[in-house]
């Protein structure tokens, strides 16, 4: 049985793995969505019940019933490198891959559809709370003057995209920010504005969450720092205590979400809360494991390789 | 208890089931996604776990704990109508608005991610045939000689697209074609081509499914005539009896694909098979209503309407 790693061509996360699963002698193909039509092809057949479908890259033939597991990691866009590239062509590239791929009977890591509503944040609020966790008031707004109330009852805010990444190409990720406190609101109406309760904290946290594993990173935070993605600090990340109640909410979590990889921010304030920001479903582990040594390359390995029958 | 339309400004079809909704006293508010921000504005705040929203279109508004039942017809692109519209609008727009009514406890018509799910054909083929229905023998290749194969195997083919419509503005179907016996397939490796047996019909059967309700109606089909979508004849679209085992079929296919809705198009031969050809989760009734007489924008309003508690 095979693993299927979908990923672009540049993706040091995915080696990592990819490493990891040549040396338990794990079969897996690799290969990038955008090189369909051409390098790869793919052919599945329907007749009277029966399911025949496989895939092939780089001349190397891998059948669909014997597919193990799909790993979602970084790929690109079905049909994306064809030379007369239309939204006709990608629409069918990838109706045709991801169509057949649902047919098989293989564990996604993680499933087109859970991905896709984990990525709604509003969805993830509500979610993170009734899972447990400590969420920062939030509003989502277009109303000038719901943003002045909440901004009176929250005092210190911040400000954050709602769609995550900035969906240029490269994909450009926009620093949260903090909100002065006679900051004009009137600019909401021109589109939905996420205002978040600002967390003072010492800390930032990183769970990365892989099946049933969990692994915990901390890095202290300067005072005054809001987004640690963007920020310069003599701190690193290292591994950290997990408190037990954040360990059941994020299994509550991963469940409702129906994920089965998930890359958790929190703010650890100055009593030891850890408030839920983000869960990103597609989420980044390599410079954690760099830095803590966490196998968490191995776990994804591990998850993959995994026979459930 | 409010319903809630979403679809753009002319859709004749919304109007019936509006018309339908407001004899009978039914709360409802509809618009366009497209007008966000803008004509339409949101707001939700999310405060130590209560979920507080609503939405407002025309300065009238509706609370989103208020929401019955949202019916996604044919929704415009939110952010659309932005003067300056980018990617990034419309990615904060759409998952302002979509995140928001995920976080309702409204019934779906339908629920995006079962629409989305539903889209894909080689998904549809096999919940089709675990449903119980007959399926013409169908392959999705980029092989050219898997192409030849399979012209050899089933002689009379047809061509049609994998994705449906063709994304341009407006969008476009294009026809089913039938394929000359001695078609060079080469060009198969230049993107994903579906090909599927020919079913030679008597008849085109479009059956709209609304809930529990079923609402068949048979077209009469010229000989050698293929997509009836294109077809000028003398006939006209009549209500038809429906088979037991069809009806038992498309219960197992909704159930499976947790759609609300659904408008499947089925090839009757002269045994009087009906062959499953697709079920698209927003297809139009109104032509079928008007030409048959049959109640189903009544059976939509009704959905719509019901009270589950």
């Amino acid at each position: 049985m095979t693993v299927l790693v979908l990923t672009c061509k540049q993706d040091v996360t995915a080696d990592m793995v990819v490493t990891e699963l040549h040396e338990r002698g794990v079969p897996l193909v690799r290969l990038d969505p955008a090189d369909l039509p051409g390098e790869v092809a793919l052919s599945a057949e329907y007749v009277r019940g029966d399911f025949h479908g496989h895939l092939s890259t780089s001349g190397r033939l891998v059948s669909m019933c014997g597919l193990r597991s799909i790993w979602v990691r970084r790929p690109g866009t079905p049909g994306a490198d064809v030379t007369e590239q239309t939204a006709w062509v990608t629409a069918e590239c990838e109706q045709a891959l991801y169509g057949v791929l649902r047919c098989t009977d293989a564990r996604w890591m993680n499933h087109p559809d859970a991905a896709a509503r984990a990525r709604y944040k509003p969805w993830q609020l509500q979610a993170a709370h009734r899972s447990g966790f400590a969420v920062p008031a939030t509003v989502i707004t277009t109303f000038p003057k719901v943003a002045r109330q909440f901004a009176e009852n929250h005092q210190d805010l911040i400000v954050k995209p709602i769609s995550g990444t900035h969906p240029t190409d490269p994909p450009m990720a926009l620093p949260t920010t903090r909100i002065p406190p006679d900051v004009d609101f009137t600019e909401v109406a021109a589109g939905p504005t996420l205002l978040q309760q600002h967390i003072p904290k010492l800390a930032d946290i990183r769970l990365t969450c892989v099946g049933e594993q969990m692994f915990a990173a901390r890095k202290a935070s300067d005072p005054g720092q809001v987004d640690g993605r963007f920020a310069e600090n003599d701190h690193t990340w290292e591994a950290a205590e997990m408190p037990a109640r954040i360990a059941q909410a994020v299994r509550a979590y991963m469940r409702a979400a129906r994920l089965a990889y998930g890359a958790f921010d929190f703010a650890e304030d100055n009593e030891g809360t850890w408030w839920f920001l983000e869960c990103n479903q597609g989420g980044q582990f390599g410079f954690i494991q760099l830095a803590t040594g966490q196998p968490i390359a191995e776990a994804v390995a591990t998850w993959l390789a995994l026979d459930e029958t």
